[in-house]
Order: structure tokens, then sequence, then C-alpha cells
């Protein structure tokens, strides 16, 4: 065996390993707005009105993160939902089901006290790795929540808890797609798609959603996107849709879902459908969510037996906003068995989702019922996150609505708006010599104005020449923060007319 | 816009778009063995014993899971430690902090209370989402912790917190490998890495631990492994080395760890450090765990400024044992600024890591103090697993050396023993004709007469020719243990004699 030298490098100099020349060559090629140089620069920023609260030298004195769904961070005001939390405070300290019982009752309600028992008894500790699929009784409760939302069934074996919907969709995008191969995505889109097509070195293809006919998904465009991509030899394998619709906010309905589940029958194209805001319906009566299994069930039993769907839901939106947790599940419908047999054993090797996330999917699907001690509050909490989120909504996008050079459809459901910028030809050539997108300079200007942390559209794509920002509508005090986007709009479009 | 037909498919027969033949590539090559068939075999038992406990008909009454290192997991006597589930029962349920102070006074500790109000003003709600690296104050803290173990500086930015070290190992694999790139890997190894090195279509690069010299690992094997690599043409990016050991229990020594930098440092590749049992050392004095790190920061100043590492640690292992959590943290040593840009951008492809994970980290890098009222209890419990972990293992390892055709290196820390078995010609004969592995044919039979889920050797790795086993050193009633792997060994020996 050699001893340690000290002669030097055999080749003269030492050179890293790992290079961007060197490492995988798919991880450069990834982007993720969400998280990027805007979300840098607020970091700064927060840092400096932390560090120096009375000369920070800003032109505001908080950062307003409306840049990613993230409903309990500090600055808004989204409150956990008591019950959830109260059931796992139990179960992390089982200790209060069992000794300090007498003193926990002081504190807990009896149905949080007995849903912690419950699942103590099937768990065991959540310390303890489960099944790589999710615990098999919180499984079984998840097809029962599916059944009864759609009238059809669910095998608890078709569905695989997961780490969030991103974690989800990640597994599946790694499952099914080989380098090359193609994947529809809507244009705008979440980012994590096109980031996680970029890392498989899949090919994204994208289909425009209509911003004049309320953002709506139709069936002609995404043949065509199909069409072209077979011309240029690239093999379909998948479709994206998310509904409701980050970051346009809109709500399918059943014609058209109908439609593209015919095409994906036809075209033999599996569906993924990201269903995560799913509960963040604004007009249910008007624009209902209805769920893909539903209408793939509905429709004739050649087609609702052969189409292949898997659709995700979280923990992370809806009206318990749990991002921190992780946790989320999909249900696999029509995948062929030796499919699922791969995604589970690929599921194995990250051992297993985060327990904690699990429980929050178990609360998910299963809340406090009509005549429980925590319902009335539970119900409370629930109605006022969403009543709330749908007026801070609206009266953004009538705002929106009501300034020069911007326009804005009204979201039906989920968490955002996405209203369109004229930006001046002026600032579009200040933008190219900035060396940005003209709505990212928008965006970073904003940023330095106000504050307020919004994505530019071209993060999540757009018509090209067409502008947009991408704002939540988790903020409080929304007509300061709409007041705040007014000033800096209103100065932006003279400065550049 | 076309509307849904029923006219039977275009193509007269509708063909899944996901079948074995069509999907990602990679993933039919990944195996991996400790979830395998020997699980669901153990699942078919489970379930058997639960839905007919009086007619089973097996020969057994409990399944003993000693395939997998899961030590809270039921049927085993592992307990979390409870200062860690009262500061986390706490954080999920901050009216305890406030509201129900009071009450919550008489069941948890004042350091408890203490720590979750101080974590609590950190991070705000456990349901946000945290910066993509972790919360930056934990950060602080495991710098803090890993300067105290090695004495050298450490920077919290180049700390990244993590869904367990599996979900490290899988993040810094993917952004390190291209496809066709060479990884060293110990063997036996713990399976992730294959299954991560398959996933990824690089190119696994076995050295063998030399079982005859207690597990060691040898400077000359590595450098044969790779000079035979680039002979073949293979790029060799990374190398992984188990310290303590998995499978293998060994704690290596400081010379050999040298002779293994320096070899990285001439070769110029990666040094990945899997260093998660750390703290499950049985004889300090003796073997001492000693950080790639720390030998690093020791070696001539061209090296420990050039040579890249990066090094594992998790809460699933340890004394904590909180698998289910899934947290762990990753430190990068001289990797290049423009690297860890891209590792930090693909962590923000999937947000964040679980909160209570790095919770669980927290705990770990800042246990209670002496002089905290939680101390004593902590390092009662603490001192409790360690010292049973320890006299099971050599336990175990003694009783497997007086047994005929099998031997045993007795560990030096971690969790499991890998005992050797001269499996008899016949018994290889007839597992050639039911189509699998001798030691995994042994690990089934075994399986089927004691309910014992052992893993075999070959999903380990092994010198061909040979045979083991894996077992952890988990299981309560070792003498019952071992005493039913002694009665199977036996008659299997004689059986196939």
């Amino acid at each position: 065996m050699s001893t340690p030298q000290t002669n030097g490098h055999p080749k003269g100099k030492f050179t890293p390993a790992l290079r961007l020349d060197t490492i995988n060559g798919a991880v450069p090629n990834v982007q993720y707005a969400v998280r990027g140089e805007l979300a840098l620069r607020a970091d700064k920023y927060l840092h400096k009105l932390h560090d120096h609260p009375k000369d920070h030298g800003l032109p505001f004195d908080r950062v307003v993160t409306a840049n990613i769904g993230n409903p309990q961070q500090a600055g808004l005001d989204q409150k956990p939902i008591t019950f959830w939390r109260q059931v796992i405070s139990l179960l992390e300290y089982p200790d209060l089901l069992d000794k300090h019982l007498e003193v926990a009752k002081q504190i807990y309600p009896v149905d949080a006290i007995e849903r912690a028992k419950k699942l103590h008894a099937e768990i065991g500790s959540v310390g303890a790795y489960s099944q790589s699929k999710g615990v098999v009784t919180i499984r079984r409760r998840v097809a029962k929540f599916i059944e009864e939302r759609d009238g059809y069934p669910s095998d608890p074996e078709h569905i695989f808890l997961t780490a969030g919907a991103s974690g989800g969709v990640a597994s599946i995008l790694g499952v099914a797609l080989h380098p090359g191969d193609g994947c529809l995505i809507p244009i705008p889109q979440y980012p994590l798609y096109t980031a996680t097509l970029a890392y498989l070195s899949a090919t994204p293809l994208p289909y425009y959603l209509s911003e004049e006919n309320n953002w709506s998904m139709s069936h002609d465009t995404i043949l065509e996107s199909v069409s072209k991509a077979r011309q240029e030899g690239v093999p379909v394998k998948s479709l994206v849709i998310i509904n409701p619709g980050n970051p346009t906010g809109a709500c399918l309905d059943r014609k058209a879902m109908e439609a593209v589940i015919q095409l994906c029958y036809e075209e033999e194209i599996l569906l993924l459908a990201d269903e995560v805001y799913q509960a963040n319906i604004f007009y249910p009566e008007q624009k209902p969510f209805v769920s893909f299994k539903k209408v793939l069930m509905g429709m004739p039993e050649e087609i609702a037996k052969s189409v292949e769907l898997v659709s995700f839901h979280s923990i992370s939106k809806g009206m318990s906003g749990e991002c921190g947790r992780r946790g989320g599940y999909f249900e696999c419908v029509n995948i062929l068995p030796e499919v699922m047999d791969q995604i589970y054993k690929m599921a194995s090797v990250s051992l297993c989702p985060p327990l904690t996330g699990q429980i929050g999917v178990d609360l998910l699907v299963s809340p406090p019922k009509p005549g429980d001690p925590s319902f009335s509050q539970w119900e409370e909490e629930t109605q006022s996150i969403l009543a709330n989120l749908k007026s801070r909504s609206a009266y953004m996008s009538d705002k929106f609505n009501s300034l020069p050079g911007m326009s804005c459809v009204p979201a039906d459901g989920a968490m955002y708006l996405m209203p369109k910028i004229e930006i001046p030809t002026k600032a579009i050539e200040e933008a190219k010599t900035r060396g940005k997108e003209p709505d990212v300079m928008y965006a970073l200007d904003l940023l330095d104005a106000t504050g307020i942390c919004a994505v530019a559209g071209s993060g999540f794509g757009q018509v090209p020449g067409t502008y947009h920002i991408r704002v939540t509508a988790l903020c409080p005090g929304v007509e300061e923060y709409c007041g705040k986007i007014e000033t800096f709009h209103k100065e932006f479009m003279e400065k550049w007319a």
C-alpha cells in the first residue's frame, strides 16, 4: 500500500472531477424560475431588512413573497388546521395517549385523541419506515375518498403515497420517460414539469392554453402538437394537464376533458392529471372540479378500460397548505401491473414517504364529520381559508383589469393569478440591453420598488410576444398589496411610454 | 373540436403507452434486494399470521424482520428518544407553547419547551416550505456539530439538509454522474448505490472489501479497479466509501483513509463518504469513528484544499433511528461553487426536505447538554440503545462462529452482521434447479422455516463463489432468535451434506 505523499500532483495541477462540463449534462439545462434570480434577490432584501431594520435604505419595510404557493409561510395569515396539528402532535409523542392521557384530555378534543389512537395502532411509531407505497390503511382511506368523490371504484394497491405531488410527478416521469420521449405540457405550466423533463433528457411538447378563452385547453391544439412531434420523429408518450390550472386558475369543463381523453385513447398517450388544487374551487356551482378519473370512467367501456391515467394530489395546497410536511399521493388507472411493479421498485429505493406527510394525507381524505367535536372548528377554519382566497382573487383580478396596460383572466380556483402586461416597446428594448426577458425585468423592478415578489410569465411559458406575471392570492392586506402593484405599474408604464 | 366517439380504436386495438419495453430503459435494470422477493414473501406471511392467528399453518408465530435497519418498527424494542418526540410534538401544535402552555408544563420538561420555542421562532410553521437547502439556523448548528467533531471549520452554506441520506445520495449522484460515468463502490455494498447507478445509466466499478482482513478496504484494490476501468474507457468520476460499513460493520482506520484520499487526489476522483453509522460505534477506544472530513483536513494543504468530498449523515440510524421522519444532511468540501449552485437548483425543484426531518437533524446535532433537565433521560436512552446493539452484535457473531459451515467477522459498529455460509455443493445444485442464487435459496428457506427475514449476500455483492446473509442486530430476544437460525442452519447443512 502506498503511503501519503506530498510530492505534488502527478499531472502538475489538480483538476476537480466535478465541473460544469463534466457533471450530468442534463442538469445545467434544468430551469426552475419559481426559486431563481428573483427569489435570491428577495432573500437578500429579507436579510437586509432583518439585519438593519431601521436603516435598510430600501423603499419598503417588508418583502411580500407572492412567488410561491406556500400558505403557511411567515408574513401570510393562513394558520394550520387545528385538528390536523392536534392529531399529529399526539402521534409524535404517544405518551400523551397513554401515561399523560389525563392531562392531554384537558387540551385535546376527544376525536383528535381517538383519531391519533387509531392511527397509532395502525402505524406504530412514526419514526419507523412504512411500506414504500405508504401505510396500507391510509391508502385504503384514500381509495374510499376517491370512490366517494367520483362514484367509481378505486384500488388501494394502485395508490402510492408520496413526498408531496412533486415527488410523485418526478417518480412517474422518471419511470415513464426514456430519454428523448415527448411529453405534452401546457403553456403556461408549473415549471416542475419542464425542470423534470430537462433532467430526464425528455422532450417537452408545448401546447398553448387560450388566454382569450379563459385559459381553456383545446383538443385541437393538443392534437396539432402531437402531429408536429410525430412528424419530427419524437415519440409522444404522455400528456400533462393541470386542473385547476397553475398558474392560470382555470377549471376545465367536462366536455373538454372528454375530448382530451378521447385523444389519449386514439393516440395511445398516458394522461398525467395534476389535480392538486381540486379543493380550491371558487364557484362550485358554475365551475365545479371534476376529476379525470371520473370523466374517464364515464366514457365508453373500451376507453374507460384503456386510457392510462395517473392523477396526483397533495396536502400542500387545498385548505391545509401543509407544504413543509411533504405529503401527497397518486392513483394509477389502467397502468399495466408489470409497470406498476417498476414504480413500486423505484419507490422502494427511496424507502418511504415521510410518515407525517402520510398522516397528512389521512387527515386530508378523512376530515372530521358533522357531529364530531372538532367538526365545527374544522369547518370554520377551512371555509374561512377558502373564502379569503376567493375574495382576494376576485379583488385582484378586478383591480388588475382596471389598470392601463394590464388585463387578467379571473380565476375559477387554485391560488394564483396570471395578469398580462402590455410592456411598452421602450421597456422591451431596455430589457434587451439588460440581457433579460421583458417580464423578468418587470418582476425584478417590481421587487426593487415594492418588495413584492412575483414570478415572470416567461418562467411558466407564454405566447411569444406576450408578457405576464404570476402572483399568489395568499397575501393578507390585499388592498395595500394591490395598491403597491398599481403605483409601480402606472409608473412603469409612464416611464417607458 | 372532435367529440367523443365509440367507433373503436383507430388502429383496431389499443396498446398502452407504458410497457416494459417502452418505459425508461434504465428502470428495469434497477435492483433493490433489501425490499425484493424476500420482503414480499415476508409480507405475505405477516398477513397470514394476522388474518389467521390460530390456524395459519406456518411453523412460526411471528415474522422477524432482520432485513432492514428500521429500529422503531413493530416487533423490535427500540423506543424513540423522549426529548426528540417532546420537542417535535410541541412544534406540531404550537398552541401548546402559547394558550395551553400552563397545562403543557405539566407534561413537557422546561428544556423541551425552550427548544421548541426557539425552533418555532426560527422556523415559523412546520407546515411551510423552508429554504430548499434547509432552515439556515439548523444548517448553522450542523456546521458547529461538524466543527466540534472534527476540529476544522465547516460552512453552513456548504451543507444541504435532505430527506434521509438516501435522498442526499440520489441528489449528488444525479448531479455528478453523466450516463456512462464510473463510480467505485465497495462490495459488499448497500444496494442504494447500485440501484441509483443503474437508474442513472452510470457504471458501477466494484472494489472488494477483504473479509479475511476484517472487511477492510485496501488502497491497492481500489487503484486496480480504477486502472481497469480507465483501460476500458470508463471515466472514473467518484468513489463511494461506507464507514462504518453497511453491511460489514467494519470501522476504517485512519491510515487506510489517508491512502484512499491520496488516491482521490492523484486520480482526481470525487469521494462520497456515507457516514450514517458514525454514532453506532461499539469499541470507541480501539476502533473509533474518524470522519473523512477530519482526515482530509489533516492531510498536506494541497490535498486538503483539493480533494472533493461529500459526506452524508442521517437521523435514521445512530441512536435516534428516526427512519420514518426522513431527515439527513450532506456537507460539500472542495466542491466548485458553480457545481454547488447546480446542486442547489436541483434541490429547489423538489422544494424542500420535510420540516420534521430537518428538526430531527437539529436534535441530532444539538442534543440535551449535561445539566439540562432532559439530559439524564436522554443519556440513559441513548446509552441503552447502543449497549443493546453492541451486546446483541457480539452475541450473534460469537454464535455464528460456533456453527459448522458458518463464520462471521465481528462488527466494530453499525447495525448489521454479514456471516459467511459454506453452502454445500448439493444445495448449490438445488438452487440452480430452482433458478436462484444459493444464498437467496438459503434466505428464503430460512424465512419459510423460522419467520426470520435476512437478506442474501448476493443482494449486496460478494466474492464470486462465497455466500452470505445480512442480518440486523436490532432484534430483541437475541438468544431465541439465534437459536432459530442455529436450528435451521444445522438442518440445512445436514440436508444438503
